[in-house]
């Protein structure tokens, strides 16, 4: 064929199946979401319709890619989990990135007018986002890894009600705010905001203070049950990466799966609590579909 | 910090900066699209609407990263071109390929209503494209590179057309038409396209014949001069990666490439020509301005 | 410095640090040792003063990289395992294989006289290794690796065992002894020691069933004790992972390994028992020094 | 077969094979060697029988592997060159390293005793390597790399030669001789040398001015011929990665390599004129052999 004296670029493509068994965390930031923010008067400190339409891209990537088992977001970040028995496109990290980030910029697109009717996008300050992919070998550093995100939610949180409480409500310049919360603890800005202005930190919306969490709703468990208190058994990995097998029962377990709903919660995940009565994320086998909605 | 205690999950991040001095050609492709154009109705074997769409995006991926010196479509697919020196985002490969990803997609979206004013998007089959990137360390393996897509471009599209012209104007089965065409070589479907249907392939629309080819614009050199014959120095790495220096020069380049228009044009790029009379693409350094546009 | 003009070049190398936390396993190979052993009159099936070295060799790697925590070998391959706590030339792939492939050799070369007295080395045919890492991340999969290798030098054995046994006392041909054992099993293969040469498979020395585990030695646990039962906790990479910490702790720890005694054994790794008793392979954490050696 | 069950632990092994049409440098280093060259009585500034026991082992490297093209050594390191058309091992990283750190460090010690004879080797402090590979996209890159080690070595062979003649001639302390070269430029130290030690720096051996560089000896090219100003073209990658016919060929190349002697030269690698006189080295076609050794 014609074709073949150029052929041979494609031997520059380089592999890149990320490491089986592990878990895969696909993080997005938003590309320039500051001065975004800026151009469509995102309101400070918490933009709920933005948050919203995070969260609504980010319900539509789980729908497609029924790999994931659940996702978290937390200002313009999201971050999506593939279990470490993931087939999807024999892992390549490339693929699972790109797919996950050009899904979610689709929908955040797509779904922009729902969530700011009054304020239409411009075509040279579109929002993007980037990504990347880490792997967490195992459960207890994925748990880490979900509990890192949370705390700094809660630390970003707390400071910027705080800062733009004293800025909005306290008449303060931010320079001066700025200079005034430097170097105080949680204690000291929960002081600022109950003293000077009435407002119990406790009482903010969870949504703020705890982000979002995206899964497949399933029957929650008995925390006290066995299976709950089980730890998920990551280690049977044979099974998992025998793939003739799991293609046609990956295909059964995806259509179950499709059949769930997809929820966001704005719930603790940092405690044990929140992964022993919802085993099927960290164990990736489907639980029971709710007997009525 | 109350956070350090999960902080150590960051070092699980791997660094990804592809090599120095090589060329990174970041290609997308559509996911699915011969089931998403089915579903919106693109035409066979070229839908006009849907390439000019690729074209409109592409070209504000190309504003948007003035570091691209180049690109090419054809169909659902896209390649974007760095130069060796690039040093954006220190040439971290998931943040290059992301963000073209991303952007693209976001124009794509954000355009579709334009280029296809009756067929309102479904959110249940939006768009999207996964990406990667491919590095050619030399400028010939580049061009090569440029060559192997356009070819591509030949073939696929002088079989696509004898194949939709035997089925739309010949009655045929796609099976019939299909079997046919097995084994056929380029000057077997040229005779078929004229004896049966009159039609000349070379006359032909070029954006179906040659692919897209998106690039800034400045004064063309004539094809003889020292300046359009001289091979590009790729081999001048040291100054290209001495930062410092270049942060503040690249700065003042990128604001140069801004003011040249980004074209969109349909021709060959396998032949020396394009490059010679465009040296600007190869050597990285901006071209004249045309005086007037 | 006259050198900062050519000092760009460093900017070359690449990162290449094993994800942390994930068991790694570095497998060395002889280069060409089929052609090797000929050369220098290796014993068919097993030379026991050719496996005798490579455990010799082995041993001085254990003792040289005490953040090795165990090894395997048979043949001419041999298996090294750091610790998911690695933090061993900051978990740099190259460094840590190629350490181990030059150490091994030079023991290797050096000892040679010693285990091949009537035999010396010829400049033209030196033996050398080449080898590689692999990461596992959960303790099943090390265990399945270490298992993998165990099965393998049995299948590997019991075939020899029975070619060369119908070769040299048998006298039959390569080729028909290759032919009849074509497609047998297990049992076909002891059938055919034990009926036609009195040999019972099972009073074959232990090193060449089993091959060879090289371990550091401390007193062994009760397979019933708890210390035993429990699982290696592979979870609390945080902990691990605070460097500072460990940099002291790490030295302390690694002069308390260095008092143990390396030891080479012949015994099953795949069940259970041998990691129960003793506990430290996993765990990482010195156990007991025997009070009497 | 019994092992299926552990056998898919080969899947977790990752690929490296090392970009195509790139130089790729694979340098060692002597690990330890500060403290092994007090244990062995190394001469300083420069121990003559050290240097030549590495360019003894780097010469029984090249004949080894044919792939390699040149390899420059100073001190305790050495750097091998491959062709960017070189297929070893199909370029894999990990083989490449590892067969070179092994090769090099069996023959370092199988010489030692020709080159110490009087210093036998002690098992508890074996000299051994540790290795990287690094790509190098462009001839010129390539040279720039060569060009910064021998620059390395001139600046530390006169720091050397100067301190330790002021030590061992001049009866100074390490100390003094320290503070006393701080901030010193090139000329300094050269007017130290000479009008306190009546030493011409430019009289000392080559082998310690300018390194050892190694190489395959055909005729010497008439530094003016067409031959010799051509710059080597590394750009026809298509033919070099069409493997099925290069793999005859490089079986024949590889022969007529082999016919080649290697030697060691203490030469200037810096200008063109090395290069340009043994075109052969960038262009990877063998020259004339010599009509008379």
């Amino acid at each position: 064929m014609a074709n073949s004296k150029y052929e041979y670029v494609k031997q520059f493509e380089q592999p890149d199946a990320l490491l089986p068994n592990a878990w895969i965390v696909v993080r997005i930031d938003g590309r320039g979401f500051h001065k975004l923010s800026d151009k469509y008067g995102f309101r400070k400190p918490n933009d709920r319709r933005a948050l919203d339409l995070m969260n609504a891209a980010a319900v539509e990537v789980m729908k497609d890619l029924t790999d994931l088992v659940i996702a978290y977001g937390v200002s313009d970040e999201y971050s999506f989990v593939f279990h470490p028995t993931c087939q999807l496109f024999e892992r390549r990290c490339g693929k699972l990135v790109t797919t996950i980030v050009s899904t979610f910029t689709a929908h955040y697109i797509f779904k922009w007018p729902t969530f700011f009717p009054d304020t239409p996008l411009e075509p040279s300050s579109l929002p993007s986002f980037d990504g990347r992919a880490v792997l967490y070998p195992t459960t207890a550093n994925l748990r880490d890894y979900m509990s890192w995100r949370q705390v700094d939610c809660h630390i970003n949180n707390l400071y910027n009600t705080t800062f733009w409480t004293m800025v909005q409500k306290g008449g303060m310049t931010n320079t001066d705010a700025e200079r005034e919360l430097k170097g105080t603890v949680s204690s000291d800005k929960n002081e600022i905001l109950f003293t000077r202005f009435g407002i119990n930190y406790n009482n903010e919306p969870e949504i703020y203070k705890k982000g979002s969490v995206v899964y497949r709703q399933y029957e929650l468990e008995d925390p006290n049950s066995a299976e709950a208190t089980n730890e998920p058994k990551q280690e049977d990995a044979s099974s998992a990466l025998q793939k003739d097998i799991s293609k046609t029962q990956q295909e059964k377990i995806r259509k179950l799966r499709r059949k769930a709903r997809v929820v966001v919660d704005h719930v603790d995940i940092i405690k044990d609590d929140f992964w022993q009565r919802r085993p099927w994320i960290l164990s990736n086998k489907p639980g029971k579909l709710p007997t009525e909605e």
